[in-house]
């Protein structure tokens, strides 16, 4: 596929440069404009705007929606007004105001100014719902249709008007105050009579999402129920647009990111890697690292004062990363599973006891497997096999047991932290295992020299 | 949401101990089925079966769809054959298929006793592909038409066969041998005059998937191209089923939560959290603990070749666990960063060079904001306000020369690891956070000990 990709991006721009455009045109026109917009990317930008311009115009506006952000902007800037208006008039409205998100001051202004008075009115009005809205990610493009219709009417409305909805095999059936009374899939349209009403059929527990509310929880209610779109209403109850299941999608994969990435420490951005420049990525991390790092410097102090006895005994410094490590590991394995059920609703924070009883069998069944495993490894292959005479038994049983209380500490520290956390309004996903690895050394530190001064004597 | 949850299920247990099923019936017609799942969850086993055998058949079946395995398990075992026969008649195909598949033998087998001999051959059929294909994921009931229909032959043949089909929005036109010629949409029969041929206004240029495509491929298919159904076919281009989008809506957040698991060093689980036991959770956690607290005693390896060193500045010590934590996270941070890039697709094998020579410009940038914070702190915090005198200006700039070393080499491991693990053919999610921070650990280590030596001649 990728080979394909790059071989009819190079020959594509071979073909322009010999000028035989009817020929491209005829390839081109049968892609898949997500097809057409990787294959953008590869092109040079003279390369692009030919392309471009080759399209029909419906096609070209659904492969401009499907573009990055700097290749749209490149385009704009090279367009004509009339060529950005034509484009702008095939887009979906959604699609637009993803766009004017997206682009800098002055592209924004030309954009504007290439749309009707109208349209320029609903733009605006969909620009004010806060950025991670119900309202920002829907579209007013919906098929409407009147509770006293019959199915015959229904058709002869979308027959009418359906050729620039979004979707039309949703239906919403609205009062004459914009109420939200009703839905109908087109599905139960076909399969009723014609004459039938569509008060008759339609579906009155409707299941709808607030302009407010927010977009993640809207992308959660399709993985719920297995909607294609979901209808948004006002404070009123009245039906301003819907959001239909490819957004949706979308909004999942970005969750599903931005969490991996703050599980990792890192702030999320929106552009994908190879589009964020050094610097950007630079500021992604650099908070998060420098706030672990001051916070790990307490891990620091803490050897510091038991400096004295770790002098007395080297042998004990030998197994502090893998004590360190491991308690880490732990926790982090606790932390992150919980902070995925959490966002996929799995678990609530009223079952944190349940969780927490779970977390502590779980951690003295890990901690007592490996205290075991370390125990062998520590007296057969430290002492017996590389012939270090410091390992004792006492010291083994130090590290075994600093293990399994560490590892106890860890797993118990990770599952509750990050309920907490979402009980004081913080996103969980922040207490992942680099923030809980910080925590967990220190305790798993403070344990082992406490449990070595009390069994070695030191 | 959750309260009127709770109170319906307390509410809806008892009336169903006072007997007042028409009411309950009356109440629960109107809920979505994934809402009536949900309700299930928090009734007593008994309730359960009085209240699935109230709903009308078609959304007793639906419900039953949405209901986990172990709720769908005792269902069944109470059901009589009757019920189960109806239950299994109205499911679709692909559900029965991943009912079959969580389901025990002796379940499993009473099941395929209950259908009649044409259905258990699909079903034998669907079971034989692999588990994680398009092909186990996909459905056989989608409305199929011919070339030479006309958009109203095809609207009948939707009307008397579609009740059936699991969307009947895309259709699939095929010819005698079954192949798949191309698609038409429900939206353009719609849109057509109704003695247009579907030859006409049919779709051509087909993108579908084959039943061995892996069923992540096909995932993120759906998400390129915001299709909501796709046709899968088999090596010889015939039409075989297809999936829908919220199939592959699921399919992508298991995805995504298994490589959240890899990431955080657990074997991924099919279960949610709290239907894991005990046991099962501690097998998933415990052979990866176990492996990289082996791969983290080389680090104490590395500790004990220094110790004499160690022992005669043991303030060393105290700036090992910051050292160690903090390439870590570094490494953690591109490595996971990597790995998302790899998942979407965002980056490909061929991009490594552009990836690490961006990964070596961040980490400079990384190391040396670190290692100047780390500089004024060991100064002004460690040696002027705490007064430890073993923090002389070398030792800082011994620490920090180790960081801006150690954070370039965690940063080019963390980006160069996931893509060779993908080489390879392994999973890059498994070279995340806690195998880079076995790895980079000792390195981290080595450096800061050989720069020790030689700025600090120990």
């Amino acid at each position: 596929m990728e080979n394909e990709e790059l071989c009819s991006a190079q020959l594509i721009g071979d073909m322009l440069d010999e000028k035989r455009f009817v020929e491209v045109r005829s390839i081109v026109v049968d892609f898949n404009p997500a097809d057409i917009a990787a294959l953008f990317d590869d092109l040079s930008e003279t390369h692009t705007l030919m392309l471009f311009r080759l399209l029909p115009k419906e096609l070209a506006a659904e492969t401009f929606a499907e573009l990055e952000g700097d290749t749209q902007e490149r385009l704009i800037r090279s367009f004509s007004d009339n060529e950005l208006r034509e484009v702008i008039d095939e887009m979906y409205l959604d699609d637009t105001v993803d766009l004017i998100e997206e682009m800098p001051a002055s592209v924004v202004k030309r954009i504007l100014r290439n749309t009707d008075s109208e349209t320029r009115a609903v733009i605006n009005e969909l620009l004010h719902y806060p950025e991670d809205s119900a309202g920002s990610i829907m579209t007013i493009e919906y098929v409407d249709l009147k509770a006293g219709m019959t199915v015959d009417d229904a058709f002869t409305r979308i027959r009418r008007t359906g050729v620039d909805k979004e979707t039309i095999y949703t239906c919403y059936v609205t009062g004459n105050d914009r109420k939200l009374l009703g839905t109908v899939s087109v599905k139960s349209l076909l399969l009723s009579p014609t004459d039938c009403l569509i008060s008759d059929i339609m579906e009155t527990n409707v299941i709808s999402v607030r302009t407010n509310d927010d977009k993640e929880f809207v992308a959660h209610q399709f993985e719920k129920y297995d909607f294609l779109a979901m209808p948004v209403v006002d404070n009123e109850s009245r039906l301003v647009g819907i959001v239909t299941v490819d957004d949706a999608l979308d909004v999942l994969q970005d969750e599903n990111t931005e969490d991996i990435e703050k599980m990792a420490a890192i702030m999320p951005s929106d552009k994908s890697y190879l589009r964020t420049g050094v610097f950007e990525t630079w500021k992604n991390r650099i908070p998060w690292l420098l706030l672990l790092m001051v916070s790990a410097t307490f891990t620091g102090q803490i050897i510091t004062s038991f400096e004295n006895s770790l002098a007395s005994m080297v042998i004990l410094t030998a197994y502090v990363p893998m004590i360190m490590d491991t308690c880490g590991n732990a926790g982090g394995q606790a932390s992150v599973t919980i902070i995925r059920s959490l966002s996929l609703g799995d678990i609530q924070m009223r079952d944190i006891g349940r969780i927490m009883w779970k977390e502590s069998r779980v951690s003295i069944l890990c901690g007592v497997t490996l205290a075991a495993a370390n125990f062998i490894k520590m007296l057969l292959i430290d002492r017996l096999l590389l012939g270090n005479t410091d390992v004792s038994v006492m010291v083994s049983l130090t590290v075994c047991l600093t293990l399994v209380s560490a590892v106890f500490f860890a797993k118990l520290i990770g599952c509750t932290l990050p309920i907490a956390a979402k009980r004081i309004g913080f996103d969980p996903a922040v207490m992942a295992s680099p923030f809980i690895t910080t925590i967990v050394d220190a305790i798993a530190l403070v344990v082992y020299f406490n449990i070595a001064t009390m069994l070695l004597g030191i």
